[in-house]
């Protein structure tokens, strides 16, 4: 303790340009979401372990921050939203009209290896549609994350959706005579494909009595393996939208829950990164729940996608842009003669209800000490208060223009400046 | 687990109505906050358990959500986000101008018996200055509550500032002889002035040497108690503030870690409730960084306020305006005919390209429904795409006026609509 507190590891302070960036991101999801009209929602932070175990099995705690608390509760920081999603929905299923479409920003937690792009703590984006069995709701989640990505200043160039449906590869693998109880056996090698050598792949595939051949065949017929990737990419299509999707039935997002279309973002500008993922979940919200309704939903951790606009030129120049922003005042009041400090603040007020962001010293300080502080807080425009008060001076910062008036005519000529012209 | 998950005891779901009351006092919180040239920050989550037990001392544990982690370390969820701050900004102090001004808006966790006003888990608004001992930070922080009451649309007859000055209570007793000793039992009667009877206080003031009567005489006359609280009453006078301001000696908050001036937000119009206080810390920086920097600050808690907001009519109106604001869609493309969906959506994407938000049923559905469900989802606007398709027809459903035109002039035509003369 000698050095002073640390903060854990995996976890993050967040100093102010840190928050910046992370409020950019949020505002962009926020403002993305709600043009495709869905609505914010949010669950708790803490939630009994079950929960958890339900949905992924015993194996989740070994990634789960949890423990028992003051109740005697199995209880677990969240290591995602989808569980508590199902079960608020379940819940209050008869309040809603159908299609439920929902989105939230939070944080959390898993007590996971670090490394670059993944912590023990971390912001995710859940954007859901649940209570519409159509592809149509599949292809909207593809559209918002395409808009998402376009919105942080993304291009084709930059990223691509990969498009599947696990249901191409089970109605495949029934055709081809692979027994319902080795379904998943086959699923699980068709997640490896990328990542495992074709001989390894093949001797997997000998049991089931599939050849390599024939996989490789149906991969390269992607865009035909099933109504719903035909439905979905129509739909896309119909919204200009085809130059951002490929079909890759490689994608299968592990063994989870998915039931139907998957997706993934994937960036194919600098790291080969999912950025974000999702898919269709038809049979989530009645294992959480007790409550039949069909869903589909994606995510996006904030960790991943701010390294790659941080990465490309576009993008960081609007996150940039924004921080400024986030950060800055517009006006300075300099305070040039202490015994005009009250006529100082009487100012600095008129001005915030006039919705201005307004800094002023709070001491005594020299005229050329307080126009650095004005810079540095990226102030447009500073006032100066002095000795000649009721006359004030207005300087805009930015153009280097300054005029004189009387203090009862300050606003008025302040919006000249604002607007010279 | 027969009737399914529930959330645990003390902690919310929020459902898009209460996420969205949530977010309206976010908005507000981050709004005045960054007019008064205030920078956000955030800190983790979680942090080592000796961080909260270095200031508050051993008790706190029972107030704690903590456990040990996979990693054997000793954590808690966070009950408060001072000894953060004051960890982040001693660990990086250099890298900062002076004052730091700094705003926070973040979740906490506290073991507790539940009440209306508490839960185990609530949301607050930090606000401090940092690196100036000057009463102009305190008089900042005073003008800042205020002004967020009055945004968020209380007025003089709904709140007060309570404002107190706890050095003057310590050179009170130190002029009154009580020894540096028994300063801190001194504090903790004053501390339990209006809640002990006159009779239990006079007992506990005896040994001390002071009369209840003298107490009465200081509080009094508590506008000239300190030179502190002078300067803030003037500062606050010279920004047309002092009507919200009253100065009240019986203030001490508790016995933490406050060091000088104090105040608290005080409901006088309905339940006479603290919704927001703090106060000048200027030792606690030092305590747990080991960096000598003065510092003030308050806090505000979502639990109380947003009680409060609902019980009061104007800013009830504001949040209800708000809610609905961020829950609606400005448009609604109605697909009157299922064979026009493609060009549906070409509608949908261009429209959401502008910057509107906007809705569409997700499969076929009577054109009777579609309407309601752009009525429930708040729709000024419906667009409907049907058989005479290049003609489409838009209708503003508030003014009952519609027009039809060419699907190439739907933009343009729309915009006169919005903006009908």
């Amino acid at each position: 303790m000698a050095k002073g507190f640390q903060t854990l590891p995996g976890f993050r302070d967040f100093y102010p340009d840190d928050c910046a960036a992370r409020n950019y991101v949020f505002e962009k999801w926020r403002t993305v979401a709600q043009r495709y009209g869905f609505v914010e929602y949010e669950g708790p932070v803490l939630e009994p372990t079950d929960l958890y175990k339900k949905k992924s099995g015993d194996e989740i705690v070994h990634q789960l921050f949890c423990f028992t608390d003051k109740g005697e509760r199995d209880v677990s920081m969240r290591p995602e939203l989808t569980p508590t999603l199902a079960r608020m929905a379940a819940a209050r299923q008869r309040d809603f009209k159908k299609p439920l479409k929902w989105f939230s920003i939070g944080q959390f937690f898993r007590y996971e290896k670090q490394q670059k792009g993944r912590g023990r703590e971390f912001y995710q984006f859940n954007c859901d549609i649940l209570g519409e069995p159509s592809p149509a709701a599949d292809a909207e989640l593809v559209a918002l994350s395409i808009d998402l990505m376009r919105d942080l200043g993304f291009t084709a160039n930059d990223f691509k959706i990969r498009l599947s449906d696990r249901n191409a590869w089970t109605d495949f693998a029934t055709r081809s005579g692979v027994p319902t109880e080795k379904l998943t056996e086959f699923l699980q090698v068709i997640d490896k494909l990328e990542r495992e050598s074709d001989d390894k792949t093949a001797a997997k595939l000998e049991p089931l009595g599939i050849s390599l051949e024939s996989i490789r065949d149906f991969i390269a017929n992607g865009e035909s393996a099933s109504e719903v990737i035909t439905t979905i990419l129509a739909d896309l299509g119909a919204r200009g939208m085809a130059d951002f999707v490929e079909v890759d039935l490689n994608i299968v997002r592990g063994l989870a829950y998915y039931t139907g279309a998957v997706f993934e973002v994937f960036d194919i500008g600098k790291g080969m990164r999912a950025v974000a993922g999702g898919g269709r979940y038809d049979e989530l919200v009645n294992l959480i729940g007790n409550v039949d309704m069909p869903a589909a939903g994606f995510a996006m951790g904030d960790m991943v996608i701010t390294d790659l606009i941080r990465e490309t030129e576009a993008p960081n120049a609007r996150l940039s842009a924004g921080m400024a922003g986030a950060q800055s005042v517009d006006i300075f009041v300099v305070v040039a003669d202490e015994e005009k400090r009250s006529q100082s603040l009487e100012i600095v007020q008129q001005l915030r209800k006039s919705g201005y962001r307004v800094a002023y010293p709070y001491s005594a300080a020299k005229v050329g000490k307080q126009f650095q502080a004005a810079e540095q807080q990226g102030a447009q425009i500073a006032i100066v208060v002095g000795s000649e008060f009721p006359i004030v001076t207005i300087k805009n910062l930015e153009i280097r223009l300054e005029t004189t008036c009387r203090f009862e005519d300050f606003e008025e000529e302040l919006m000249k400046l604002l607007l010279p012209g």
